[in-house]
């Protein structure tokens, strides 16, 4: 995997209250039961009959799980975990693919947020916390290489977390062409950008794009995005924290969004 | 003191690497060379003869010190600190009667960023991190009752603190008073503001007042200011952290100053 997230990077990092499932026979009964997988962790080269199962029914339900040295395993618990530890969701993730719909059913103009590879747990909470602020319908993060929605994440978000639906989607590619077919414009917030922040339309059915604290929006995702808009720097450092670009951002389409009444107070 | 500081809660906080002088000879030498004080801690009810010179030196000099219980002055250091224990800067000082000139000699509209009791190291690092990279002419902070500039407030900055300089005033409503007459519109970001922030005119001469992070500007400051402005909530939690509302506050003027030829790029 290229880029490690915040939990693989800590595996027993914001772990305190989140809920941890290991067995071969308790992760699939909580598969069964419907419950949702932040993240599971099958040892590299685990056999046997009931392992094959378990591979099988996370392939049905396409659920990505990542392979690891057994040790690891051990550092998460030294019970007997079979091989398996997995850990279920603080919260119920939404579908892009039900929430998209459903907010121009109710005639409302969305307004997403997506987030590529956001790996710092906290600024993944400040944006959170931004982000409902801002009266963003959805947040997208990826299922991989991204910090995740553990209690820390819902901590730093003063609660955000918990209101804001929230999709994870294994795809961000894919997340970007499924919303432009959707007749929604995704933006990008990137150094890049030809053009600065203020001077696109941001009114009407918009995504933006925040990209990782490192090395910003991926290009494969800044090929794919309708517009490219950079924040204009006039001193020296030139670089914000990600969760302040975020809030620049996200309000800069609130001025307008207020303006052209996609928002009314 | 109503509003103690994060140092004053924190006396051992972020002194890493920051100069601590104590003992009754070395902080008047260290006066005397004109070095710039940070903070100078003083046991409460010290007496003798140098004990009567150093605090009319400091008089002299408008230096305000802290009265502290002696123990307080042991946890500093266990050495003889003679009652008095003073941080030497990490960096040097503006005075913003001679920032505020000199900006307008230089033909230049002043663009002002005045902290109103900011206690948390991060958020003073980050804001100041975001007021560097909006091109911010001087951040106003206040002596007492305020994070300072310290070792871990220029880290978290990313270095905007050794970059932009920092005005250290006793008193932020005679602050207001003298930009007010010098021709700098003074706007408050407050809760309390009857004007969304981007529906004020902000180019030209400006200063914006961003409050502590529990209650916001203070009332008397608020009482001083020429405008109220405040951010959109859409959401629920209507608590942006102050970081994120001072650069959507720093960005919204940013975009107007471009429109209005105040900033060019």
């Amino acid at each position: 995997m290229k880029n490690p997230s915040f939990k693989e990077k800590n595996p027993s990092a914001d772990r305190d209250d989140d809920q941890m499932i290991y067995g071969l026979r308790p992760v699939m009964e909580a598969l069964e039961a419907g419950k949702e997988i932040d993240r599971i962790f099958i040892g590299r080269g685990a056999k046997g009959e009931l392992m094959v199962e378990l591979k099988n029914q996370l392939r049905e339900r396409s659920i990505a799980w990542t392979e690891v040295p057994p040790e690891k395993l051990n550092r998460f618990t030294r019970k007997n975990h079979q091989e398996v530890v997995c850990f279920i969701s603080a919260i119920s993730y939404f579908s892009l693919s039900q929430v998209v719909p459903s907010l121009f059913e109710k005639g409302v103009s969305p307004f997403l947020l997506i987030l590529d590879r956001i790996t710092d747990v906290r600024n993944f909470g400040a944006i959170a916390r931004t982000a409902e602020c801002a009266g963003v319908h959805a947040i997208v993060i990826p299922t991989k290489g991204a910090a995740q929605v553990s209690s820390d994440a819902i901590r730093t978000s003063a609660g955000a977390l918990s209101r804001i639906p929230v999709c994870r989607e294994n795809n961000l590619k894919a997340v970007v062409s499924y919303l432009q077919q959707s007749g929604i414009q995704v933006v990008s917030a990137t150094e890049k950008g030809t053009d600065f922040h203020f001077q696109a339309d941001l009114s009407g059915p918009l995504a933006i794009v925040m990209g990782s604290e490192e090395d910003g929006v991926s290009p494969e995702l800044i090929r794919s995005c309708d517009r490219l808009l950079r924040i204009p720097m006039i001193g020296a450092i030139s670089s914000l924290n990600v969760s302040v670009a975020c809030g620049i951002m996200l309000y800069e389409a609130i001025r307008q969004r207020m303006k052209s009444d996609d928002i009314q107070l």
